[in-house]
């Protein structure tokens, strides 16, 4: 049935496209109905500093609505305010907006949201979680008690559905919000569990990866990883304007590590080496083996699995028992992205 | 962005929702648009016999354009056309229907959705694929020649994309008609590979699957997994209104079978036990593990695999090299069932 829940949970998928890429701003997606009905634009936040998702939709409605290509060329945040806010006048008065996360009333990189939507006279805001963040909370009632219909999932029994779909969006970002680090443990593998063999993942998925790097606060990787692969863990693959090689944590018990890795030759990079997991701080991806998840399991937070759809003869390292809730799924060309959340037993 | 792609792959998403499960039919998605763009219905065919898509997502776009809920509990094809035609007046005259195979001409079990969408006056037409089938063929020109605008996915350059796909869900029905049998092999594996050690999908997926046992010519299985599993076999989960216990193909080298396994007292069942691989005919369904995936491999049409989300220590079979290509993925609640085209290597 195409109702509210189609909308929003279209939003939320769009937003699982670029998950933890915006760290550490939320994912965020937005969808908007004209007056009619007729879907105007789908958009998600890409990226911290860059427009929030409800504003590259108002700008890709706007395109929609008028053709004018002046708008297309802007990037920044508080260009595309200010343009629409010149140049859109009536034209959002009946608009109904869909985001996954209530608009922001913060002034921090880009002006607030809710303000914009103030002033383009949006009718309808449904919407599909709270902000739990402090500093930016308050857009709903703020829009509210100037007239706007705010729908919100998390008070609409039928929309529960995308209220819980829109939470858990949000993990990476409540994780860093409320205990100041989100652990994403990353590995490849094959239909038939096999992680070993060389390179399994396609050029697409290398790309996602690595535009995970660029954000990352740590990269965590084991010693014997490091001594077998040989590798290089930067950055090189991504689509993004803004490269950063991450800096590196090696978990090892060895005493004189042999720092001979191409890593270790990547400049503007730090890199530490461990006897023991350290308390870690802001985004941490660890990328490894089922050993290096067996140990880090009660302290990480969110597993991304990129499975390709291949069997090998390729043995598979020793396993352990672990169940996890699949939170999204998301194809990437011929590779599979799972994002999957531990379930801690009781 | 939002276009006709994105349109006819909400139709096809839709559609891979009852794949196989439509067989002898192919498995079709429905999408209608009114004048103003706004999406009125969202919808797939269910079952052979059934309403065809088309059908159905007029029915749903008619109750929303109309609230007349006398609509709702026709469930017969040729009642909804019938109610359609003496209703719906001019309701459909400039909607936008989007569908992911050609509208049927053949007046088979349900009345031609050619002739229907005619005497609706629908507007505008975009398929994804053309009817393979010569006996239903030709709804496309039928249309163009009076008066609807027909966009054909395959012979427009922009709609490449969503022509492959749209092609992509007909592989079934396609092999159907063509080879006369389809071939699909299933298995359920955790995400380490692992498919030992008792039930491991969920419930939902067992639902999936017995719905998609009901419509089978054929299970095939070998003679150890009935030995080690002791398997029933049947359709009993199934959501569909029309219960059918599939007949059963025993492959083993074992003489003397001993017949105690629950399977052979389901009663309306053939069982055969055969000691090589027959001339299959219809739909066919290999259940089983890896060793009788290795054997069968060059006579699969395609792999269907339910990933349950779990590490386990259960030891995976012995693996063989292979590379498929991901047809499509969708949830199942926790599990995921995964599409795959086997890569014959040339």
């Amino acid at each position: 049935m195409v109702d509210d829940n189609f909308y929003l949970e279209l939003a939320i998928k769009e937003a699982w496209k670029t998950q933890c890429q915006t760290l550490p701003n939320p994912a965020v997606g937005a969808l908007i109905l004209d007056h009619n009905g007729r879907i105007l634009a789908l958009q998600a936040h890409q990226e911290a500093g860059k427009p929030h998702a409800e504003v590259l939709a108002l700008k890709e409605a706007y395109f929609n609505l008028t053709q004018d290509s002046n708008i297309l060329p802007l990037e920044q945040s508080i260009q595309i305010h200010e343009y629409l806010k010149q140049k859109a006048h009536s034209l959002f008065h009946n608009a109904t907006l869909y985001v996954t996360l209530e608009p922001c009333m913060h002034e921090g990189k880009t002006p607030s949201c809710a303000a914009l939507l103030e002033s383009l006279g949006i009718k309808k805001l449904i919407i599909g979680t709270k902000d739990p963040n402090p500093k930016a909370q308050g857009g709903a009632e703020y829009l509210q008690q100037r007239g706007c219909k705010i729908i919100k999932a998390w008070e609409n029994k039928e929309l529960q559905k995308s209220s819980i779909l829109a939470n858990d969006l949000l993990l990476p970002f409540n994780s860093l919000q409320k205990k100041g680090n989100f652990i994403l443990f990353k590995y490849a593998c094959r239909l038939n569990g096999s992680i070993n063999g060389g390179q399994i993942s396609s050029k697409e998925t290398q790309i996602f990866m690595h535009n995970l790097r660029c954000k990352l606060d740590e990269l965590v990787i084991s010693g014997k990883s490091v001594l077998i692969d040989n590798p290089i863990l930067d950055s090189r693959f991504n689509s993004l304007q803004s490269q950063k090689n991450p800096n590196i944590t090696i978990l090892t018990r060895k005493n004189d590590f042999p720092q001979t890795a191409p890593l270790f030759s990547i400049p503007n990079r730090q890199v530490r080496i461990l006897h023991s997991i350290p308390n870690f701080s802001g985004f941490i991806m660890c990328e490894g083996g089922i050993n290096l998840l067996q140990n880090l399991l009660p302290q990480i937070d969110m597993l991304l699995v990129f499975l390709s759809p291949t069997l090998s003869t390729y043995d598979l390292a020793p396993h352990f028992n672990a169940n996890f809730k699949l939170l999204h799924s998301q194809p990437i060309r011929n590779d599979l992205a799972l994002w999957l959340l531990p379930k801690k037993e009781c």
